[in-house]
């Protein structure tokens, strides 16, 4: 059977009229490692960008078991109530497509998961985090031209993934369970500086008391850090995503941070900043790349690790050689 | 007057023998930019690379105001009187050599200044911060050689700057001051996970309460962040620079986690990590300046950034037609 082959220009109309048919073929070539897959993938994103920008981005991020699954299908259900569109997405470098990646179960969201105004991807599979973070970026832009106006990007929460999702969404929400004694404990490095706002979930039955006092120690926590770049004080919250509690506290928090940053014009300056930094990342990446992967300068850097070790040579002289090689490789 | 040039070898002996005018004059050639003096000091440093690694390197950073002179100059003597031998360095690539440096004036280490045991130096003069830690590195291998068992280097504790010093040091002090109430405000971020001790400077008189306030608000803070690789469990202590109060003290702490960290290893692979630390530094920062410095990448750039903002290019088509025309000059 030969499979029609659509132009860049039939995916682009299908994508602007909400053909979702389309907008996943289109999904699947942005992830695709196929070259001949990448040029029509790209043509598709510039044509799409002019479309793009219109949604509102939110990271999720919070430890395995917080109850991130069962919390997006309660958030995205309340926002479907509210007439939106909303596409999850999720980048997890680390797992493979078919078994532990976070939405690779879609059934674990049973109720978005059937409605014609959610569309559900799972993380692009595996790679490095530039790579999938930039696949998830793409992802966007086309989710965006579609007509999705709310855009979840959801990470594990290990490595360095936040930084990237950070990197991409105008708000970046924080799910913490409560129960454990001491909350701060299993709060990643690096993390509390990030969030917009924390959410602390479960909060129901027994555990309303519990609840109660996490929060109250992330605020006192939060104290620690200074005020963000925005202007915004990040918010603690408590709810129950499986009872459906408090859910429409967060996205009245949410809709304040969006009106507050637009206000104050930090929002359009952090998507700004978003798109300088998606620029020199992706050229900062390409220059190591192309000196770290030379099979010849790979071999001479674990020779140089080795005189360093035994003080044979400074480290500036081995940078400096390294540096030679690479020179003369090149030409 | 024709100024008499000595060689590689007659400044290296002069260094190995302990011969302060020679030290110093290595270090200005160090510090110098002229590049004939380039090839000369990298020849020294080269020779004096097997003469060092001999001493305790000491980082020690703290706002302004919290008495950070004063106490090296308690430090020191307390070092000298036990028989050590002690290099004062410092990395401040923000300001004037002249004025607002830190060791710029001698003066404010009153009794260090005159010892024949104590070699002060102050920070290289302004420049990027990759170059003055660099020559600092350098200057610490200098001193090493001379004989000088203990090497602090200071920094003000505003910038990067303590990411460059920590990436040096074996022990990394952070001097606080109390009486401000809320001690946790006056932390800068990222500074509490790089400490091995903080100290509380000014715990003398009416002030002892606040320290001692001070001392356990900064304990538990300390909760907050995973126990560092070397194993060692940061310690908070009182002190007064000023009324040589809990000096001794403070260098038991230090020679205590000297002992623990050469016991279990970590010492010397902390040292062998900086070493691999800086050659990758090295060879990153010329592989991004090559770019960068460019004056006809920079100013697609400009162009570049100013199609992000419009909208007209994606982040990554944007960086691809940099990188290939990075490409094309470079044959």
């Amino acid at each position: 059977i030969k499979r029609k082959t659509n132009s860049a220009e039939e995916y682009v109309e299908g994508i602007l009229s909400g053909n979702r048919t389309m907008l996943s073929k289109a999904v699947t070539l942005v992830e695709s490692s196929l070259p001949e897959h990448h040029e029509l993938a790209q043509s598709i994103i510039e044509k799409c960008l002019p479309h793009s920008g219109n949604s509102i981005r939110v990271g999720i991020t919070g430890v395995p078991g917080a109850g991130k699954s069962t919390s997006i299908d309660s958030f995205g259900m309340h926002l479907l109530k509210n007439g939106h569109k909303l596409a999850v997405l999720a980048i997890d470098p680390s797992s493979e497509r078919s078994k532990g990646s976070i939405l690779g179960d879609k059934t674990r969201m049973e109720r978005l998961s059937v409605e014609q105004d959610a569309f559900i991807r799972p993380s692009p599979s595996a790679g490095s985090l530039g790579g999938v973070a930039r696949k998830t970026r793409e992802i966007i832009i086309l989710c965006e031209a579609a007509g999705f106006d709310y855009i979840f990007v959801e990470t594990v929460g290990v490595g360095q993934s936040e930084i990237a999702v950070h990197s991409m969404v105008d708000f970046f929400l924080l799910i913490q369970l409560s129960g454990t004694g001491d909350e701060l404990q299993g709060i990643k490095r690096g993390i509390m500086e990030m969030a917009d706002g924390i959410v602390i979930n479960k909060a129901d039955g027994d555990n309303i008391a519990k609840a109660k006092i996490a929060k109250r120690q992330l605020q006192n926590a939060l104290h620690l850090f200074p005020l963000p770049e925005s202007g915004w004080t990040p918010e603690v919250l408590t709810y129950s995503g499986y009872y459906n509690i408090g859910i429409e506290e967060i996205w009245d928090m949410i809709d304040r941070y969006i009106k507050f940053v637009k206000d104050n014009g930090y929002f359009y300056q952090k998507r700004n900043e978003q798109s300088k930094y998606r620029m020199y990342e992706t050229i900062n990446e390409h220059l190591r790349n192309s000196f770290y992967n030379d099979p010849e300068i790979a071999a001479l850097l674990l020779k140089l690790e080795d005189d360093l070790l035994h003080a044979r040579k400074s480290s500036y002289a081995a940078a400096k050689e390294a540096l030679e090689r690479y020179s003369q490789l090149q030409k």
